[in-house]
């Protein structure tokens, strides 16, 4: 259960159903997940958190099927079973095959593991790495 | 420093040698980073996270530029400055652009922040997600 | 679940009795929430845990709705979905308004997100910083 | 080092100088840290970031100081070396006392602690904070 | 529900059967728990995965106990609901007593805490722990 | 650098040098690491973090060498560069191998790989784990 509730559409105040209708219109859907509804409480964080994912997550220097997938490599790195959830679903929409999923995975897996053994062993950073 | 210091190839037992020597042949170079010196203090983990980074990074159903990219942005998640420096080298190496950099790391910062706001706000999963 | 389940106040031996006492004592309230029931099976952990918090959370340079604040940002960072809940809800009984608790959010968010930039960009610290 | 090096004000493009003459103006200072001078290679991330920060940290419901002490709780958390630097010496310009950051980082190390313990007890979350 | 569903035996294909009949075989049980089966869509980290938890976790230096106990820490820190609840059940059949798991926990908890310390008070590594 | 400096013996109040007497006494040791330095600003955190350090790490369940390697995994987990030092040479000085050092790296590396793909993949928790 989100801490305040779920703001629906119909209750929302018109500065937040600018924010759903433009989230709706950017996606091609009629429909709004949670995470927008829970943080509409805060209708200055809901607008600026939207303007900023619709901002990074563009056709850029990367494309956005790369950029869902870098989403839900950084959220299960981090364990939020949410963002894992939402990102993986919107990967998959831009096009992610399972095999994209699993080699994905892979590499995130193997990062958490190498990042920890460099921690162990207390590995200095090589001097061509600072200077390149 | 490291740990137990770095094992450098000329005191290398032939199998760390080995080892050594297919990370130069698949890398076409003639350089040994300081994150394989310090773990061939144990020569079992050394060949078994370099047979499973080689077969992790090689070109699948994503190509090594964007495991790479992955590998950068869960290493700034985890805060493991090594392991940044390292594929952040080995990210331009394979062709990441200054452009590609920059929003490898707007994705990567919005994911761990919008993280956060799903677990303070405690958001549930959509049903949607849960089926799709 | 709870590892070895929770250990109600009739069950309790005298000592984590003692314990229980105290914190519902501390609280004002009669009720103990599933965390202390679970540690109970540990009474060391259980008497140490619960002293360094009563400690550390009463009035002294900061208050205790600062306090508890701190903590659900910790939280909310950490992914601990549990003391999110009760963090929140103990926040709360102490005066987080809705405002509050929006603000609390959007700043531990940020904080996320700037954290990893300056992860990824490897950023050195300014001298300043050093030695002020 | 930084990534791709620090973008002085002499060298910078008239919209990177621009986002400098506002954090200047508005912290009133005539000083740019670190963080901004590695980010600026991505003029869309620093204006972005720049006006999420002061939007976010502005007095509102929270004041100030407040904002700095949870942005170094969670700074510490991560354990992001930077951010701690730079955000204890905002806090400390914004009036946080030694008395205040040493129950600031009590609380903070309870909350890791115990989050932990929630975690490995597997501590089912009451049902009254659901509903609360 | 995992990503992709759940592979059952019966419907497995050859390769991943064999590696079903290793985990079974070397655990001694007829049981395979969902880990294996939701990664089993992808059969190269299957196997991998499988060999190295095999070969890392087979009696050495350390004993299977202690290793079992070091990954519920590991997975405790991290949050990972889901390998808690595993390895500690894998560290109970190994002999682990709850007087070993309460102070397993009580060293992982405060050890959480003391890392944001160090962080929080930007402690300085030792000359002696750099040389030692 | 400390935040607030380090307090040497010599400059150290009556309640500050009684912590570190006993330090010294338990450690069997004429020396004082820089972490109790750093927080001896702060004397009832120094009071209260040396007694838990001091009641959790005594042998009991778990010997005292396991505990440091408990403490180290959790270290290494955390990134915490500090603590990744001063409690490996502390498992050092209680009769940690270099093989032991290996193993105890080899588990935490995998649990960490492990953990982020039972994230990913969205593993449900087993039946047979709840009820155990």
């Amino acid at each position: 259960m989100a801490t305040y509730g779920l703001i629906e559409y119909d209750q929302a105040s018109p500065e937040v159903r600018a924010v759903y209708d433009d989230i709706m219109a950017t996606r091609n859907t009629d429909w709004i997940n949670n995470f927008w509804k829970a943080i509409a409480h805060d209708p200055v964080t809901l607008k600026r958190t939207w303007e900023s994912i619709k901002e990074i997550m563009r056709p850029g220097a990367l494309d956005p099927l790369t950029k869902e997938m870098i989403y839900v490599a950084v959220s299960a790195t981090n364990g939020c079973g949410y963002c894992v959830a939402s990102h993986t679903a919107s990967a998959r929409k831009a096009g992610m095959t399972q095999e994209m999923f699993a080699e994905l995975m892979a590499v995130a897996g193997m990062a958490n593991e190498t990042n920890r053994l460099a921690n162990g062993y207390q590995v200095e950073t090589d001097e061509r790495f600072r200077t390149s």
